[in-house]
């Protein structure tokens, strides 16, 4: 298979420092389109995947799957998009397309497991996938999003993973007018949350263990915000709310929150702290109360949302920074010290 | 208010076993039925409330929530029943009916606290109620059901608490033709689960620790058993169930439940360990997976499930015991030694 080559930002080792590195792309087949990387976020995942946090990063690890870019090539069986438009790539570029799930347009929940955008198994050149922190890449067009054309590129960017992340399940338990939503965790996805759950019609509370975020969580939308260190306020607001979106990674009581949930409500986590959470069985019997997982979007969820922010004017909180960066931008990453997103400007690595 | 004197079995404080004690009960209101109750299933709730387990417990305790027997005398205002009618009554003798969820018809969760069958607050005599470990009971209308004529009377008392507590989730999460359905730990609760699953129409499989369960699972209509203690046989059912119903009130891995389920899947606790259960992120996240609690069922899903019992002819496995005998059946109930609900004759205590 014909390739060519790229400039990339990349590790070779768990402990390594992301530096400059070159990476083959295939030459685009009949159903390839070939994206000018404009903009890729900065997703913590990029953080766990480099320093193999997750176990199985195969070296080198190119991250990104927040991809924001132009397309400068199509294949000749390509029938969505055409040389020029904007185009985006999310966590997925393939899936096995077969499974119960795929045929339902679940391929985040691919049954054979779907082709990640970064450390998947690139089926065209046998070996691992490399991300959006590259000066182009070749993606099926089924896996290509188009993008409004009215939003900022650069926030734009992190709707590919945060936002669909917050939206799928937003979305799937049916959140919109007359819901009360609590969103727990206010960064990278949390901040998208508070912004598509608003904008869905639903009444946003902030639940945030830090007094700094409460203004912060007003801007964003929130019309009310708990402080869960103030026992009396999570009193107070037991049993108020349909559903709950935990956007939290570290480890926290998710019984605490689960109390604020009404009869029949849904906890859904998206964040994924890495040891298991003890769950009281009367957090979750009283009241038929659901502790719930999910995971990214279909492409078919993606392009909604992007469509939907589209229309509502609605993009990322980030800070734009040159690839050159990245290795302090993952420090501070660690420290929380951002809002609420990185994003890389590719023109960075072009120069 | 006027009261008359009954004859019950009950407890003086945690420790004490129990003992024949004397209560009363209010003569009929307009609303109230007075039955006159023939059996009383023994619930694990029973001994954990004599014994004060759950805290809170106020003596004497005459526990007994799995009472059916026959109308003896009703109010001038009562429309649903009349005298010699086979009548049962379960878990709830009352709730505020005032509500969002007693509204809705789902008094198991009223807001307010509905008024438990035993040691709940009777607020017609201003002290604790009294459940079924006696000669009557006097019960308002709305919370007596109707038993069907055609099935054995003894093994259909457990239907008020096993049997609608297994009944209420699978129809909640829409159980029947089509659906693979886990049940875990056959015991009062499982076995009631594994005969109403199968009738519903769902393919059964029973998920034990016992090899010795094994005959007898099938025996109750289960599909196929799976040995949770067998590796090789948990891997290969994994992401094969729709629908777990987990009735195990010891600490268990519920993670390793969780990965028999498909994506979508809900694991229904109604068992109720006494310790948090810990449960990994990635459990839940990749396949969307929900992790619920569930408690008994309402009034109207307590006559659904006794009105289909009566069309199936199910009932459940039972030991007949006399009153007498209540303390050594707890001290069986405690090594799982009994197939698998006991039901007093209550003719035991009017002798």
């Amino acid at each position: 298979m014909k390739t060519f080559s790229v400039k990339a930002f990349g590790t070779e080792a768990p402990e390594a420092d992301l530096q400059q590195m070159t990476i083959d792309r295939r030459e685009v087949t009949a159903k390839d389109v070939e994206i000018d990387i404009l903009f890729c976020g900065v997703c913590h995942s990029d953080l766990h995947t480099a320093r193999n946090e997750w176990h199985g990063t195969v070296y080198p690890n190119v991250p990104g799957h927040e991809i924001v870019g132009r397309i400068t090539k199509v294949g000749n069986g390509v029938t969505k998009f055409k040389v020029g438009d904007l185009a985006a790539v999310g966590c997925m570029v393939d899936s096995c397309r077969e499974c119960e799930q795929c045929k339902h347009g679940n391929e985040q929940y691919c049954e054979n497991g779907n082709v990640q955008t970064y450390n998947g198994h690139d089926i065209h050149l046998n070996k691992q996938t490399f991300g959006g922190y590259s000066e182009r890449i070749v993606v099926d067009e089924d896996f290509v999003l188009h993008v409004p054309e009215n939003l900022d590129l650069a926030a734009t960017a992190p709707l590919l993973c945060a936002g669909v992340t917050t939206w799928s399940p937003l979305k799937h338990w049916n959140i919109g007018p007359g819901h009360k939503v609590g969103i727990v965790g206010i960064g990278g996805l949390g901040h998208m949350g508070v912004k598509l759950a608003k904008a869905m019609g639903a009444y946003v509370v902030v639940i945030t263990t830090s007094p700094s975020k409460v203004a912060d969580a007003k801007r964003l939308g929130a019309d009310d915000v708990i402080l869960s260190t103030d026992k009396e306020q999570m009193r107070a607001n037991t049993n108020t709310l349909h559903f709950i979106l935990d956007c939290v990674s570290a480890q926290h009581d998710v019984n605490a929150y689960l109390r604020l949930l009404k009869v029949d409500g849904t906890l859904a986590l998206v964040g994924a702290p890495e040891h298991p959470l003890p769950i009281a069985a009367f957090s979750l019997i009283p009241a038929r109360k659901n502790f719930a997982g999910s995971t990214i979007g279909s492409i078919k969820e993606t392009q909604e949302m992007l469509d939907f922010c589209g229309e509502h004017a609605i993009t990322a909180d980030i800070e734009l920074i040159n690839i050159q960066d990245i290795n302090t931008a993952y420090e501070r990453l660690l420290k929380g010290d951002v809002k609420y997103r990185f994003v890389i400007d590719m023109t960075s690595l072009k120069g």
